[in-house]
């Protein structure tokens, strides 16, 4: 790939170049050894969006869900980025996701960037880019950013990590309450949307959701009480109140500083992840060293225990040699 | 907990007190501060077990299975571990679990050591305390080592990654053939068992496998050809098959030198993740530090990326002085 003018892109993404945009993910994506750049000159711009995650069974709605949200925002004139991630799929890109198509209604408008990803070895979980690609959405100057995933377990959690404001999606039947439960739903949502209300059992599902965060009531005085919104997303209804509820949400966190929190959180623990993946890659090189090899025959051997040869691996790469320019 | 004599708890382990290998399983699962001590005094004891893996989709008789070939081992004079590793279930100790009941045949053969462990964090996966307590039952002498795991997907991978030889269970109908291909059961099996052999459909299952098998006949000359047994075993039927497939395995491993070779590369990935996951725990002493805290404020005020700041994470804890004595 050819060494491309980072600046210049991210200027291009700013102004509103979705090709742009396109392209900066695709570096990020691609782990390009410019990422670092793209980083870097994207920095002085991100902070800005608020990020929606989306996340519930297949079935429920997600897209047509997406998508009505995206037309409330866009009424309102806001920036919208989707980044939809797909834990089943191999491809990434979005020209062969499903979604995109469901998203057709939004392809030309020039104030709506849409981006599918698909999750690479995470089996069931978001990709490792997704962070980062929210970060160039971010940059690119969208207010507003819906991550929408299919709820596989570990992924909603993931979800719950990335965004300000989670929203979990259910359809009446589907026996979703208790599955909700199982699958520690409950503690991530910050809004709950019960989709296709207009379908039989729509009220019980409200209620037996209603009854189980009360479950949940021993939750402190002033900790967020999470909200039940019916919608018939297909035809827009309810749509608006899922957003006064994610504004809602919104303020709550602004006011009590839980905002700033959440994010301080979320950047630590990105910080987190991008050192210990360095460090493993340190320990890669020092496999092909044989230094790894050489504790892990001695291990089997029984010459070593494991805990024995990690304490000496560590104190090869953090001893002061380690330390020595790359 | 009380400090506990660890020479002492071993040797009486190696005696085959099963009271000994429940107490060091147990020091090894909550992270005792004596770990390491154990680690280091089973060392010398460890590297005799063979360790079979086995997984399969509920329904498919895997507990049934596993208690089968444990009878066929005790036949030949052999000391049995059985690690059953239930990714589902909150809780361990074996004592809360079915797979204790079914295997109560079992449970008063002192030659015999049956344990349950349930996931801890990992969705769906292995216990992190899965390999070291492996370690345990084969330092307390056990021949052979049956790991047993539900099949979810990662879990499979992760079993194949422990043990030396991997069997994957199916039964007749249920689709079996699709979803192993799909969950990339075929790369990981050694030996596939279609149980329930007297239902029908059995053959159709054998035969779809092996055709399923062929397709990846790209295999380089000299790969194992992974075996396919029928058994019926809830009447002990077709296991001396398995016993004899596992052996043949085995027997293959340990002519070329596959067998070190994937005990290497496990004790490697063990050596790592220990290394890992000290570090993780510096990190977690620096944040105590307000360290990690700050970076993660520059990166949330766009000041700095996150792959800047990770660097400068790794420069404080990979420094001279890091190296100080803890």
């Amino acid at each position: 790939m050819a060494t491309v003018d980072v600046p210049d892109l991210v200027t291009r993404a700013r102004q509103g170049q979705p090709r742009a945009v396109a392209r900066l993910i695709s570096l990020v994506e691609g782990a390009s050894p410019q990422l670092r750049a793209v980083m870097a000159a994207l920095a002085p711009h991100t902070g800005h969006a608020y990020v929606v995650g989306l996340t519930g069974s297949p079935g429920v709605g997600k897209s047509t869900s997406t998508s009505a949200l995206v037309s409330a925002y866009r009424r309102a004139g806001k920036r919208v980025g989707v980044l939809a991630v797909d834990p089943s799929s191999p491809f990434s890109g979005g020209a062969l996701l499903g979604d995109r198509v469901r998203m057709s209604e939004h392809a030309s408008d020039p104030g709506v960037y849409i981006r599918s990803m698909a999750t690479r070895g995470h089996l069931g979980g978001l990709s490792w880019a997704a962070p980062q690609a929210l970060r160039v959405l971010d940059g690119a100057g969208c207010d507003v950013i819906l991550v929408e995933t299919v709820g596989v377990g570990q992924s909603e959690v993931e979800i719950a990590s990335l965004a300000d404001t989670s929203v979990v999606l259910l359809a009446p039947g589907m026996g979703d309450g208790i599955q909700a439960a199982k699958a520690g739903i409950l503690e991530i949502g910050d809004v709950f949307v019960v989709n296709k209300a207009d379908r039989e059992g729509a009220d019980a599902t409200v209620r037996e959701l209603n009854h189980m965060l009360g479950l949940g009531e021993a939750r402190a005085a002033g900790d967020w009480r999470p909200s039940v919104v019916k919608t018939v997303a297909a035809r827009g209804e309810g749509v608006d109140e899922v957003v006064e509820a994610l504004e809602k949400h919104r303020a709550w966190m602004e006011e009590r500083g839980v905002l700033t929190e959440r994010r301080l959180r979320r950047a630590a623990h990105e910080v987190e992840s991008i050192a210990v993946t360095a460090l493993r890659e340190r320990i890669g090189d020092v496999h092909g060293d044989r230094r790894l090899t050489v504790l892990a025959e001695q291990v089997i051997a029984g010459d070593l225990d494991p805990y024995t040869a990690a304490d000496r691996l560590l104190a090869a790469l953090t001893g002061p040699a380690a330390v020595a320019p790359e």
